[in-house]
């Protein structure tokens, strides 16, 4: 992609609304821009980025073996009168009336609409287990929406929702989903925690929160060293079998926010060299709660005996829209945001520090080329501002890979490869920095 | 995917408050439910079909030189004043209040919204041209929302709005989503005929609908049989090159819908053995508008020269989920669906007409595992109904190949390979039926 065809208004200043640094960067990159109080426009640069992420999260929940659907933003309120949430919800919920003075809502959360899909397509022990997904924006009013895409009003949410026959099947569906979403993440090179949670307006009777980790995250997070050593990615899942042992060695180890965190219980259970305390950030949550909406919806199966009983769920979330804030306050520097390979919306950032320069220009072109034919994303910078504002916003949107081409190195038949995140530069032929890329 | 762990729920009775054929097929397959009126919950195997669309659309928008973003649904209402359109748009647009009392709305669509992007990003001629898209959700509240999908409030349409200096360059934009939008349903099997048009709420003053055949659709088409016979696919299009001789041609030729024609001219200008009457769908219409909104929301450029100008600009919509009923009405039979493969849900169908049989079950799990190790997708019924229900369903959700394992077949060493277009069926080796497929 050429950058003098790319959509891409980078700021040089630091908007002043912008507190937290994800924010800002976010702004200063071109990713988003504000379109009302805590509702944004995702640029192409955010766009790609929150893309990539929801592509990561979708081949994880299929993995699991979910199934991926898609429920409407606006929902009649008649459901969420039947499970009793209509006046629970309270103004976050975006009411609306239509034009025939029906009441809908904007959905903050769908356990009332996939309640009332399952319903209408299964009858019996033989269509479940079930896992359906989406991806999907919500809406929840808050009074004060602030930082950016982390605590926005309209958000991208993947929400998963399982339906057991028992308890027993619940608690399988939970484990796969507690597996998913440590794959998940660190798929995109998070550290991800899963700390045990309140189920707050959900409800349910277990529930645990995914924290990643990151140093100017806003909760304050203390569990054991093995934990955070621990590589889910070593070593392949098979959802058919057991998960148990994985979960269990995750839930038996020390692991709360500052909310639930109790010194005295830390110190008693985790060895003082094991213990850490870090900054964490939110990014999923899943819930096990049984029959709370089965029973008032009335999403009953029946058994293999022919008795009737209400199905079991849990619900699963993923904040993707936050999520690509979280990655970002976990890595970053003076400079500018550093992408994990896996989300980066372009892989290299090809600089040409003289566009008047046929020589520099020819090597360029045949880069851009040949890297585009070998399915290596990369943004190339033809424009003609000077060469300090091209390596400024370069570092400034973190792609993890730079080639600058200038004309020196042109003339001895070299490029100048740069990493991003270690700041290692190399000179080399054009040849070897695309061998070294598509190594 | 084993059709035991896929959310299908499709029905034996055609649902009486369905009117067309494919409101019918979408609701008996199992690919929508509706919510509540004229908003529609997309299940498993109408999603896929939707997503299969949408990056026909994507990938075809991206060549013609369009970068993706991504606009909210939910805007404020103030730009929607300053453009005088808060008011015209009476009571289809949906409005709402927030918790602060501010008057927001769900968008209907985007000129507001994203000449206030461009505005905030683009200074100078430098930053044009400019082709800005998304996939994004809608709302319009009709009256009597109908037609399943073809109708909805809430549906998903691809906007794509173009920004330049001048008329020759928005004809010149204008130009490139014309051919893209020509290749964009040639992909889809689709026979799309532009038909010119009024422009209605968007405004302006040139306007294109693209039309496209099928013996159920709504509109009366007249045209030309040199249209009906130019494929746009034969040759490579280069985006870069002047458009205007693929324009012309089709501008020159008539094509009208019942809206405008006129029997006269059509036998005046139509030679009688080259005069077509088939009836069509709109799923697309583009509409160049000057600058109808960038005065009033003042996106001015400088010029080369340093004259501050208004840009020029265009809209270009596809409705994504309208096309989905689109193709079924384009592509049934008595039976059902008959998806072309471009956008087919799964490929293959793999029927396992005696699941109770060790042998065909080991035939199928070893087709199934080799299908998708090849990248074919496939859905693989392996459930315990009877035959006759496994073939009504598999030809009712329309795949466009089917491979039948039964007892007989699996002794002789034989599958039976079925092409739902057709109904052609061979007798093969599995091997042979593989190598058809990947052929």
């Amino acid at each position: 992609m050429r950058l003098s065809r790319y959509f891409l208004p980078t700021l040089k200043e630091t908007p002043h609304e912008a507190q937290i640094v994800s924010h800002q960067l976010m702004l200063r990159a071109g990713m988003i821009r504000q379109a009302s109080a805590g509702i944004y426009n995702w640029l192409p640069l955010g766009h790609a980025v929150m893309q990539n992420i929801e592509q990561i999260v979708r081949e994880e929940q299929n993995r699991a073996g979910a199934n991926e659907l898609l429920m409407p933003t606006i929902q009649s309120a008649e459901l969420w009168r039947q499970s009793g949430r209509y006046e629970d919800y309270g103004k976050e919920m975006l009411r609306v009336r239509d034009r025939h003075d029906r009441e809908m809502l904007y959905g903050p959360t769908n356990e009332e609409l996939i309640t009332d899909i399952f319903k209408s397509g299964a009858k019996s022990y033989r269509d479940v287990p079930a896992l359906l997904y989406q991806f999907q924006w919500k809406f929840r009013d808050e009074v004060r929406p602030r930082f950016g895409v982390m605590r926005g009003r309209e958000f991208l949410m993947k929400d998963c929702y399982s339906f057991d026959a028992d308890y027993e099947g619940a608690m399988a569906a939970y484990r796969k989903m507690f597996v998913a979403y440590l794959r998940t993440f660190a798929r995109m090179n998070l550290k991800a925690i899963p700390v045990e949670a309140e189920s707050g307006p959900i409800g349910g009777n277990l529930s645990h929160e995914f924290c990643v980790l990151a140093d100017t995250g806003e909760t304050e997070l203390f569990t054991h060293r093995d934990l955070i050593d621990y590589d889910i990615l070593d070593r392949p899942v098979d959802y058919d079998t057991d998960l148990r042992s994985i979960v269990d060695y995750w839930t038996s180890h020390y692991a709360r926010t500052d909310d639930t965190h109790e010194q005295a219980v830390f110190e008693e259970q985790v060895p003082a060299d094991q213990r850490v305390q870090r900054r964490g950030i939110e990014v999923g949550h899943i819930f096990y709660f049984g029959t709370k909406y089965s029973e008032p919806l009335e999403a009953y199966i029946s058994t293999r005996e022919g008795e009737s009983v209400p199905v079991h769920m849990g619900s699963y979330g993923i904040g993707v829209s936050r999520l690509v804030g979280a990655i970002i306050e976990a890595f970053h520097d003076e400079a500018g945001i550093i992408w994990p390979e896996s989300v980066a919306p372009f892989r290299v950032g090809l600089v040409n520090i003289r566009s008047t320069d046929s020589d520099c220009r020819a090597t360029c072109d045949d880069l851009h080329e040949r890297l585009q034919d070998a399915g290596i994303s990369v943004l190339y910078d033809d424009t003609d501002e000077s060469p300090g504002a091209k390596f400024a916003q370069m570092d400034l949107i973190g792609l993890p890979w730079q080639i600058v081409v200038g004309p020196r190195g042109v003339q001895a038949g070299t490029v100048e490869l740069k990493h991003r995140a270690t700041g290692e530069r190399q000179e080399l032929s054009p040849e070897s920095a695309l061998a070294k890329l598509m190594a």
